[in-house]
């Protein structure tokens, strides 16, 4: 059986690894921080629909304080812009049975965007990456919420750049088992590519949550986050028309919706993080776009609009009424 | 006239700083730890084939000692691995006169491989880079040699995806000021693949420096890289003909033979830095195979053998023999 490394403890890797844990799989989760500290020393507190519990966990702080071996399975639930470090950080480890982790253990990407399975397929001989739905929040350390219901969350995994990891079909057993809905894919770059433009707004959530107006601005970035896409040879699936998954089943539990922290972006903002991931969110299609030739002004205004208030500061629903009305108004430029 | 702020003072970084410097540029020098530290103290102690001076350069630790603006070049000089860290800390800096660093200064990557550009271009808007030919080593804090002569070094110099920038010519002009040699090419994307064919073997200089009969695996590695780029839509230049460069004539000064530290891998495992960036070497080749389709096990093999040295402390020359008889083996299977 597999013991599951997650690499990040946040939003996504603590309820990966206390749903995986409750199910009796083996899990180790890689936390630092005061939110490591918190987890080791009294557990995860972890909210769902049905209550709040305290999940004991084994935690680590650093790949230095795990002996790997053959059937360990990294998973790495950090913020894109940690990607780099952490690939540093794991990928030439020494494997008990085996050599190093690059060579000798799998890897999934449970993050967003298109450059995780990319980065890591420069070291990592199998490489395996999800695209997931899944709202859930980090609260304070310690401390975790996942709302969804019936299942915790949904997640289209298959192999990068295609195809599918011999042991996909036992990690999508283990997850189901988990209280997850798991569609495997042998094109998971289309679902990556479909789960970006629903991020492309993530910025807006977290300048503007609660303001009437946004959907314009919303709509016109995925407009052209699309024409970008496209453009640079991907063709991105819709996952909500996807007919083997029912996300219209698929909900945030009414009652803890005052606690759920909104999109990853603006929870970046809530914890005053000083960066947010909208670099390889909104980012990934300007680059794309000055790559292929295809003007993204919209994505890169917002990209900007959302690192300076990350860099100075702006609460969530923080951002600049003149900065809206700016956006709005490339909105309508490039709608028309 | 610009002002350039060189990020990172390592061997390319430094010397770049100071024949800048010494033309009357405006240079700053962003040096962290005791080499920062070194070079703010006393200035820096850099070694030419005609000799050995202090040269004062204004040093920073971080971009927020520095007040951005419009004018500023940003000229990044660190090793690939630091890429990341180094968008993150300049992107969005407020930038006088213009907005931040990305939407307002250029950007020239002076480093190897073929990721910078890339990972440059999803935050700023005019990215430039440039194959670097200059053999020069760090040797101690506060000290590099430049051992090239006649001119310090050679820079094809060009716009990523393509073209050139609107002030390239500028840059040029203040750069062969400074002793040093400038190409400037629309097609820059093909002399960083033609310099990284080249760096392919680094690696194997810093394992196995000083021993014979490694002329085979650097070869076949070259060969390898050269199927897995073209296979990816690369058309390597061929650096060392190009008939606008007269590479022949210029030479690492006898002198100093014994102060240059060789690749900047070896110059990695000299300085036991744990890590070295042949993970963006040799594994941008593996990297590309993976992503088209064509094996790429020696460069594999070699970017799992140098990452393992690194992590393990071994020094310059130090590499496993049976590891070399396993990459010659490897050698003779791909060549045939």
């Amino acid at each position: 059986m597999s013991r599951y490394v997650i690499i990040g403890a946040g939003a996504i890797g603590a309820p990966v690894a206390a749903q995986l844990r409750a199910t009796g799989a083996s899990v180790v989760l890689v936390a630092r921080g005061a939110h490591g500290g918190a987890i080791r020393a009294d557990g995860l507190r972890y909210v769902r629909p049905d209550g709040e519990r305290r999940v004991q966990l084994p935690v680590v702080g650093s790949a230095g304080e795990l002996d790997l071996t053959i059937g360990d399975v990294l998973v790495v639930a950090t913020k894109t812009h940690d990607t780099e470090a952490v690939l540093q950080e794991w990928a030439w480890r020494p494997v008990i049975g085996g050599t190093t982790a690059a060579e000798s253990l799998p890897l999934i990407s449970l993050q967003n965007g298109l450059e995780n399975e990319r980065a890591a397929l420069r070291r990592f001989a199998r490489v395996s990456g999800a695209a997931v739905w899944m709202p859930s929040s980090y609260l304070r350390p310690g401390e975790v919420v996942a709302p969804g219901e019936p299942s915790v969350g949904v997640l289209w995994l298959g192999g990068y750049p295609s195809g599918l990891d011999p042991d996909a079909p036992a990690w999508a057993t283990d997850l189901r088992r988990a209280n997850f809905v798991v569609r495997l894919v042998e094109d998971l770059p289309r679902w990556k590519a479909g789960k970006l433009l629903s991020n492309l707004a993530n910025a807006v959530d977290a300048l503007y949550v609660g303001q009437e107006g946004t959907g314009p601005l919303r709509r016109a970035l995925q407009a052209e986050g699309r024409r970008v896409l496209e453009a640079a040879g991907h063709d991105p699936a819709d996952l909500t028309a996807d007919p083997e998954i029912d996300l219209a089943g698929f909900r945030l539990a009414p009652g803890l919706n005052d606690r759920y922290g909104g999109s990853s972006t603006r929870q970046s903002l809530g914890r005053a993080a000083g960066r947010t991931e909208a670099d390889f969110l909104n980012g990934e299609i300007v680059l794309l776009g000055r790559l292929h030739g295809v003007p993204a002004p919209l994505n890169a205004a917002v990209q900007a609009a959302v690192a300076q208030a990350a860099r100075d500061g702006v609460p969530p629903g923080g951002g600049d009424q003149t900065v809206l009305d700016d956006l709005l108004g490339i909105a309508g430029e490039v709608a028309r």
